[in-house]
């Protein structure tokens, strides 16, 4: 599978040493608008025949197979629909698209024209996530209860979007991932402290039906770094710390029981649990090495990926309604 | 002075000790409704000379100069009217009562009377807030931006009020001690697992004037205790960690400089400033003891004291829209 | 069973309680030197009828049946030798006694008296050693490898006995619990910063048969608190962190594996092990009212306490050694 | 100037970036016995002209300036000797030499031919190394009571040198580095649980003049990371986490006061101070970039560098008497 990547920002370089690290495919074309990344890139990695400005030189290139679109996201629908247009395969960095719209007619493409359309939701595939996923899966967990993240550091301020669009991508995805339901209800509020509507942090909260519930607080402007997330569920619950080096994931044997007395009125016991404590051994493998592979085996195998074009859809829909909640002052957008 | 204690649960022996640590103050009657408590108290203070199940006993007792009323907050209007009316002065526990309009009756009411009205927040007296409140004053930190505080643990679920007005209280009280300036906006997202109507997890978002942000997460359902708040400026920011046995307070001059290039357009230049973190020393004083020490001072010169009526007023204020937006899936209240 | 307490400092009131706290015993006698102590007690626990000055008031009273001895460790042989002459059982506090010699003595007395004779060696009875001990003793941390303890802090320092007697007799006990062998070679280095042979900080090493290894570092002059343990077994491995709030105990699925690929030379291929990492739920129970229980239910039931006086003799052979290197710079001490 | 770098292990590729990374220096040729190593050195550093499984090509090629000696230290004296017999200034990986006898040698060999001799103490030139040598010196510190360094986790057990070898020069070049003057006593104890003689792991006592002493505990078989170093003086005391991913140093505004009472007795009054514990910035430039600029410095300048072959020599003298007591069971080495 030959393989073009267009945007070689700082994920780049990491794109082109996992596909390059996969048996059957390798990154034949480099396209960028800046020179001096298609210098780095060239130095990097030299057999790398095209290394372009233009984006149409892998776009229309006909020996090109798949192609990865890793730019701003307001370039991301009409990159992606010129690829498919041409035949190609795409792996479409997070968030999939601006709006919702995109994501649908992109979706509505790929299907058409037998195309496979992947979306880069890296943390999915790590071993943490993984591990979560299992656990959430096979009903260790329990009923879920809440999704409670926090991403915060004094980190990259972007000029095109927001936190929202930068940062939550991460959490809405692992989030939509796990919990695996629609949201009923969004709501968002932050603020843009150096103007310019470009909000530096926000907060999302997501309800779900039967009482299941979402936040998330993403923030450029944090005097430490924060990568922490609670998942409860009625029988476990999960902390997950991205920031520590190992046991990233820790699952509390931690509950409530609770045996309500009388129907008529709230009059419950409750009672709390505590056992142990568990930090399973998570896989080491590079998410974005899963990442290349899963893409390169759903194109082959000709099946749906894991990170599908719909699962980037359901993301862009979060994104979207938070971003909206947030500009009306946190008004509540019912989905 | 006198003292008079009604309501003698967790918080009452701490009350008792530390009115008894005054020179000039002694407790003179405790009152509660369950025998238990009373027995109690009365074998680990026999000197109290009125143990009591009637609060009447308290409230109309001649000899006493002050009540401290540390009942569930549904009692606490009816009993601080009553104790105003009776000529006494009166501390109350937090929150200072259910409604805004109760608070605003019994400000009145001790305004009216010539009488002392504080509310325990005890928080304030704290080493690490007041440490907070001197760095926030003196402007060191430079403009607020936000205040970010989260509060779960698994905890002990109330049967009769919710997480907001159970565990809310102490962040609110923090957040408008340091930040001193009315909001404008409050929304708040939260679940009942159990039913019954009483939310044991909830989100508040506070919006003031000029982009500074207030949040609170208070949850009874957590694998683990976390008691930290961020409180970012311009200049400088800090984290409070409550649950750290020592260097609760970190102060970290860290930040973003940005020029604004151009009038005209969000074309501005964000640069990270980062330098020393300084975890200030603390004074190891009980903060109940300082409590103790504002109210007996206060009434002894005829002052107001740091925590009065209007700040317990303001506390309210932001609990009861918090929980009106709660109770209306999330709606934005405007104050 | 009728209980005097000679001594009643820091750890006074504790016993105390705890003893008040059993069924069949209750505290009847209490003497110390320091009037304010005695005072402190009487004011606690105004039913204790003997309060006294002179020890002599407990030891030769014929209505106790048990003598806790808790004064600085160069009165325990005098005193709980007056004891076991009086018929009476003794519990001492840690370390037993200032010499091998006394302990062996204080031993022989009990036995040929028939007495009880017990080591408050409070530690043993702690939920985290308790769970570490039955991890080790059901083999499943393999073979032990080492026992390294540090036990450091800006701690109280003492003017009678160095950091060696003071602090060292919680590590040395615990070490002896869990390893349950003889040591073989002891070597200590340590300093006295301020003068007067009194050394503020020691390093312990303990050799034993078969390559274990004991090493203890304790030390009054520290910035930060640490109390941490390591305990390496073949299969699994532990830390034991007490200054931890909850999971002071983690046990490791981790370790290495060698082949020893040809007999004649070093020639072994090590390979690493990692799994998940477990901290168990702990046992709550306040240790010191398993060592009251153990106490009372050895002397009613005639049978050897689990901290007995070969247990305390062991551990001050060890402390004694320790010392003796210290004082001749290092050297080591063969046992 | 004109480098060659023999030996291209872990560590080459950073030696090779880092030169290469001077203005006026460029690393012309890398050996290794290794194939693979050469390969993979040849692939990212295309330009390098000699790549040779024979470290004469680098020894005795006239076009070579100066050498790095990377290979393992039972090698170092041998490459040095040749290398400055052939006019090259040489930069030794730590530990400088196998024996103290060794080091003297290519000191005094250096010096007659006045060629440069730096060892490669890579920590000395961390940001914060350097920041606590800045605080010793200025006499911040006060008087300097230990250094106590930590550095354990399960590692590369090494199949050539013991844990003492490996590890310890780290901490032993810090430790030289900030005491700043010779050890009087050195003892060592430690265990090789896997035969063969190559002890896992080691615990390091040394004694100096004047009550201060060093201790080091280095270990291959830990289930957890841990590189922490204390040091402590009579105005203020250091906490060095080098795990910590910010804020590795913290220095507490912390310790004893003491006031002899009277001349004749140990009669003494300690008064504990507390104070803020700041975390000052460290500059964050890597390490190895400053050992290159030193070296290059030092060669061009003919000056002596910062970590010289004394400074080698001091480190290698205290792991010769380390490993001495350690496999004579732990005997007080006296220098």
């Amino acid at each position: 599978m030959n393989i073009g990547i267009i945007g070689c920002g700082y994920w780049g370089p990491n794109l082109v040493r996992n596909f390059n690290a996969l048996e059957d495919a390798r990154v034949v074309g480099v396209s960028d608008l800046r020179p001096e990344r298609l210098e780095y890139i060239s130095r990097l990695y030299p057999h790398i025949s095209i290394i372009s400005r233009d984006c149409n030189d892998i776009l229309h290139n006909s020996g090109i197979d798949a192609v990865v679109i890793a730019t701003p996201v307001s370039t991301h629908f009409t990159l992606g629909m010129e690829a498919l247009e041409n035949g190609k395969h795409i792996l479409m960095e997070k968030p999939m698209t601006a709006t919702t719209e995109q994501a649908e007619v992109l979706i509505e493409t790929a299907e058409r024209k037998n195309l496979t359309l992947m979306v880069d939701h890296t943390f999915i595939y790590t071993g943490a996530v993984r591990k979560i996923k299992e656990l959430v899966a096979s009903g260790e967990l329990g009923d879920l209860y809440y999704f409670d993240s926090v991403r915060v550091n004094l980190g990259l301020f972007q000029s095109d979007v927001n936190v929202i669009w930068d940062l939550a991508p991460h959490d809405v995805s692992i989030m939509d991932h796990l919990l695996d339901q629609p949201p009923r209800m969004i709501s968002a509020t932050g603020v843009a402290h150096f103007g310019g509507g470009i909000e530096n942090m926000a907060y999302i909260s997501v309800l779900y039906d039967s009482g299941l519930i979402g936040h998330v607080h993403v923030n450029w402007l944090a005097p430490v770094k924060v990568r922490k997330t609670l998942i409860c569920g009625s029988k476990k619950m999960i902390v997950y710390d991205d920031v520590e080096p190992s046991e990233k994931v820790k699952v509390y044997n931690k509950g409530v029981d609770y045996i309500k007395k009388r129907e008529e009125a709230y009059d419950i016991l409750i009672q709390y649990r505590t056992g142990d404590m568990l930090a399973p051994r998570l896989e080491l493998i590079e998410a974005l090495n899963l990442v290349a592979g899963e893409f390169y085996d759903s194109v082959n195998d000709g099946r749906r990926p894991l990170t599908d074009g719909a699962a980037g859809l359901r993301v862009v829909k979060i994104l979207e309604a938070a971003n909206n909640s947030l500009k009306q002052g946190g008004k509540v957008i019912k989905l």
